[in-house]
């Protein structure tokens, strides 16, 4: 607490890494590219796990839990996503350690495995080979399962939540009998993810169809949702994957249909990550620190009592007691901070730090005014509220900050959209105040790929809402049917 | 469902590992060792989990995420912890693979780690250097964390749930003040497992302090509760460490007390795996299969229609959605099994394999009576009861069942405890029936390892109940102030 928060303006890259830290949500560890995720930052987690392991529950899949490694020949069965993967995956390679003639632990060379062993970057392989074992008919059909795990993937450039070397994460993972439902599949759980970022996280997203170049390694469609940073910049929040007939194929995954016919299954894959705590972060937090909506916030309201003797800070906490009861009642969590080892103006920076929603005050004064001071985290206000009232007052106030947000985030949002139509206008745009670009391509790989080395902005998505409309692509000047998004990317 | 269960008279190893699968708990994966936890052995996972999560929460804890893999050295630094981990550590030692000139996929040997990197098998050592960077003072103390999370520890001969080369669990990590708070605190947490053991597993353990041989790696004291398993064998379930400043000196990590001394930290941790999962089956389970406490069952009652027509079929089903409703509303967890793939027949033969409670059948003659038929799945009895009082009758019947469970257990466990002065006795009993048993011990590691070695029995505990008692030592004849509990162990 004893530091200042570098501003957004003055540097946002340092601020985003001080505000993570300082805000108690992750830090560094001692190992190279792994976060340690602190337990406030857990618990925000938390509550983003509950809320969507419930929506995959509510569309009707089960948990289960898959192993840690994968044999280094299954992982290269599916040619394109080896090829995708190759280049960032932890290799176990012993089972042993041993002391050495000096007494210094070392790896002991005589357990080395016959076949290494891939620490997963995703599970697709290890699940397919699984699924062979599970179907057999369309009877097994469709088989719809989630994972919450643990994944490595070795990034040579991290930063905390946005590209770590080990992530948490869930992936989901689907067999069904034809291609149309797996499908509708994998377009109900983007508009699930979708639905989660903007009325949970307040976070507005495109939803889209990647490019071919930017697909999952071994997909056939990649949907995903895209969200607008405070810096202009793109976070790809969710994707989810038709993969076809690839991995059934790889793996032998074939069912008797009705008809008494053999045939490969069809699969999807879906996954967000703790890259969301980092979405979440960006799409709100201001220079005091994090802005958390109330959907998500570990304590959505935090009592601060302001005292000078135990006499008062009993009175005080008699009150707060009564009012805490019926804020619990109307679902609001409260915290009530009674440390004698903090002031209150320390208490009341540090939850600003922290994002909590509401602050409450109460004194002496409020006490015989029957009143409280009321403060919100999002906009800065304070209000003198009559304390009868105050769980009425509270509950509605959270509703109306978490609409607040999500309304800030979509204004921000609209005013760094633009419509371009040549490519100087492109590079002005993206110099400039940068965000989402809305402009027409040609549709090729390599048009694509000369923007991206000429701009550093890569095609975020086909939105699934895109217009027909005729128009020549901004870089070739071939002819185009749609725009698509462009936007320098997390 | 076509394979029939081996009994447990016929072979109880057989039994379990028949079991397992077949109730579609867990199955071995392509990885060595290595399980793959299916969708309803997950879902009573995720039961366990959360009833934990929740009394970890209400003692003051609160969960965070610690790093996969630990540096070598980090490992190093306990001398004892090293030792008693070394010889089962997965060791990442390369971070990239590539296709080799025949277009073989093999590990790029180019992209060697400075240092291996050790997969968790705990995570004392990465947390611990942790905590010398989140404990300054007092005020910062006590730290209590939690953290759930896959460990792989690398076992030779391996049993889906009781001994997997990977599990789940959760360890918890505590740093206290004083050498009092810490053993406080690792004596509450046995006292949360054994709390959860006895009223949601309805599996009875013994509390008690394991012998020094018997102990955490790193540990000065580790507390364990002791289950008893229908084979005659002890199942240790659950272990508590108090740790001294064994950590907190390896790590350095240091306060300052409120007198302005800088002093080492005291430490616990603790925890329970995906092990439960063994001992909640081999404690109720019987030759039909599964048996579930009502406490842990993902559904405690299952409905069954019996009909021959559509009309049938409408009718029954809106009884049933009537009499869910109901149920539901007491807290009932209910599943309608409306599958019309599968005869009623082989429906109830599925529903015991799976450990359901309570099935509720219900046909056209039902209907007219205003009746159902009520079947226990732990005695395998069956009622005929009132359709309309169904809701009350099965809230209590649930809870019947659950005691039941417990009081079963608890007289198996009665009968198979058997206290002997002798080591012919004492070999007596364990080549017979097995169980406990209750002997005087001369306290010293050299008896504890020979008798092992001539009985492969163990020091199981030495219960925190035991009562002073002159007596000698079966083996040595040497003096013996209390029994101690022996049994073969898994």
């Amino acid at each position: 607490m004893g530091k200042k928060l570098t501003s957004r303006s003055e540097d946002y890259s340092k601020w985003y890494n001080e505000l993570v830290v300082m805000a108690d949500l992750a830090e560094n560890s001692g190992v190279r590219g792994m976060m340690v995720i602190k337990p406030y930052g857990y618990a925000i987690w938390e509550k983003i796990q509950a809320e969507l392991d419930k929506k995959f529950k509510e569309t009707g899949h089960e948990n289960a839990y898959f192993p840690l490694f994968i044999p280094k020949s299954y992982f290269s069965k599916e040619a394109s996503h080896v090829d995708g993967f190759a280049k960032e995956c932890a290799v176990v390679t012993h089972y042993r350690l041993k002391n050495d003639e000096n007494g210094k632990v070392v790896v002991d060379e005589d357990a080395k495995l016959e076949e290494e062993l891939i620490v997963r970057p995703t599970s697709e392989t290890i699940i397919w080979d699984t699924y062979r074992k599970w179907i057999e008919s369309y009877r097994d059909l469709p088989l719809l399962i989630n994972q919450w795990a643990n994944v490595v993937r070795w990034e040579m450039r991290t930063r905390l939540f946005l590209r770590t070397a080990e992530f948490l994460w869930q992936e989901g993972h689907t067999a069904h009998a034809t291609k149309k439902e797996a499908i509708i599949e994998a377009e109900q759980m983007m508009n699930v993810y979708a639905d989660f970022a903007e009325n949970f996280m307040a976070m507005p997203v495109i939803r889209g169809f990647k490019t071919e170049s930017e697909r999952f390694a071994g997909a056939l469609e990649t949907y995903s949702i895209e969200a607008l940073m405070q810096d202009g910049k793109a976070l790809q929040a969710g994707t989810s994957h038709f993969l076809g007939q690839n991995f059934a194929k790889a793996f032998d995954v074939q069912f008797t249909s009705k008809e008494g016919k053999k045939e490969h299954v069809w699969a999807t894959s879906w996954g967000v990550s703790t890259r969301l705590m980092g979405g979440l972060i960006m799409t709100h937090s201001d220079d005091k620190g994090l802005v958390l909506p109330p959907n998500l916030a570990p304590h959505q309201v935090v009592i601060v009592p302001i005292y000078r003797n135990d006499d008062q800070f009993d009175e005080i906490s008699e009150k707060v007691a009564e009012m805490t009861k019926e804020l619990r009642a109307m679902g609001v969590s409260v915290k009530f901070d009674k440390r004698d080892t903090y002031k209150p103006g320390w208490k009341f920076a540090e939850w600003e730090l922290k994002g909590v929603p509401v602050r409450i005050a109460i004194g002496p004064k409020d006490l015989e005014n029957g009143t409280v001071e009321v403060a919100r985290r999002d906009n800065l206000t304070k209000e003198v509220v009559e304390s009868d009232s105050i769980a009425e007052y509270v509950s509605e106030l959270l509703k109306e900050i978490q609409n607040s947000l999500f309304t800030k985030a979509i204004d921000y949002r609209t005013e760094h959209t633009t419509k371009v139509d040549s490519f100087d206008e492109f590079k002005e745009v993206l110099e400039g105040k940068g965000g989402f670009i809305e402009a027409h391509w040609d549709g090729s790989a390599e048009t694509e790929e000369e923007i991206k080395k000429l701009t550093k902005a890569t095609i975020r998505c086909i939105p699934i809402d895109a217009k027909e409309e005729e128009g020549t692509c901004i870089l070739t000047g071939k002819p185009s049917t749609k725009r698509v998004l462009f936007a320098k990317a997390y």
